[in-house]
């Protein structure tokens, strides 16, 4: 089931609309291969809907082959309300993606969008928009909950592109015999890197915001 | 795998330990089957320690095939840190409950203190005490997880337990010609019931109360 070279597939978990998306092409040149929402209805038992998104999510994953699942780190303070059924979602994707030996990767909100729109604190709107701008969308992809999937998706394409990135610069210091910081691939690729340019998401968020801002 | 005569199974979620008790015979006499907790490793990747609780969780259900899984309905605001963790363990717990087709009941703290303890506002060691004596256990089950599954498996035990006597009740008024509320089978069975005394949880909760207060 585990495709190394297989796309990511983001999950924005939710069980009355968990959001997809699947990104392929680590770096400056990522297209989204599939993205969209699994619905379940609220007139049925929730743990019949639970089962349900446990089936459609199982067949995403095997139709889609992801070489990682992204899924966002939530903050529960901040959102009481769903905070009980956006874990109990949560965890039932997690178990899929585990089931079927597809790593998973966490990621706090902040990271999303400092990795998709370069700042933190960047709003929704303005996260959804880069996304639409760097998956040469012609539009935002909507609902909502699939434009955030595939902002989790990009971000951890981003970092896997710099993970290799880093990985062939200290491949390539090696053989030169120069010395490498071996903590470089922890670094975030939006804070202090390697010293040789990282191609990829990093370049296409500076290239996107820089058109954003000669228009 | 449902069976209408099993116990009751009480399920305490949570990713570091998940309770369990099994609690079968609905009425003055409810007995212990089986309780504990499942854990799992804080060194293991979470998405594989909620696919072991899935993969343990299963093969519970299939051991103690019980008539109904109860779990509680955790109010998020009170408990923000382990938030997170007790809805992704809540979510796995129904997804096997789901496909094995048992049925579950979701009650709230205070729920399950009114039903095993007599009031809503008992404390967690109150509760705890209350188990042991009802289920005529030498000593507070440990850990204290395994105590609050065994309460949540009672008070959906004591809830069925009204609702045959309700039914009973109502089947004879029938046959008597007598009216009967047709809303009876909804009422808390702590709060104005039937007309006619209820075997049950109630009285046990009563006398047991009872023994305490002249000891």
């Amino acid at each position: 089931m585990f495709d190394q070279d297989g796309p990511v597939l983001g999950i924005d978990p939710g069980v009355s609309r968990c959001g997809y998306g699947a990104v392929s092409g680590s770096g400056s040149r990522p297209r989204a291969v599939a993205y969209g929402v699994i619905r379940t209805s609220p007139a049925d038992p929730l743990a019949d809907r639970l089962a349900e998104l446990a089936g459609e999510l199982d067949g995403l994953v095997r139709e889609v082959r992801p070489s990682a699942v992204a899924v966002e780190r939530v903050l529960f303070q901040n959102n009481a309300r769903t905070a009980m059924s956006v874990g109990q979602a949560s965890g039932v994707a997690l178990v899929v993606a585990a089931r079927l030996g597809i790593p998973v990767a966490h990621y706090s909100p902040n990271e999303v969008k400092l990795a998709v729109a370069g700042h933190g604190a960047a709003g929704k709107e303005q996260v959804q928009a880069m996304v639409a701008r760097l998956l040469d969308l012609p539009d935002v992809p909507k609902p909502p909950d699939a434009a955030d999937a595939l902002a989790l998706a990009l971000c951890h394409a981003g970092r896997s592109g710099l993970r290799s990135a880093t990985a062939a610069a200290a491949a390539g210091a090696a053989a030169a015999g120069t010395e490498v910081d071996p903590d470089a691939r922890r670094h975030d690729h939006l804070g202090p890197g390697p010293a040789r340019p990282v191609e990829g998401l990093r370049r296409a968020v500076a290239a996107a915001l820089a058109r954003e801002g000669g228009s």
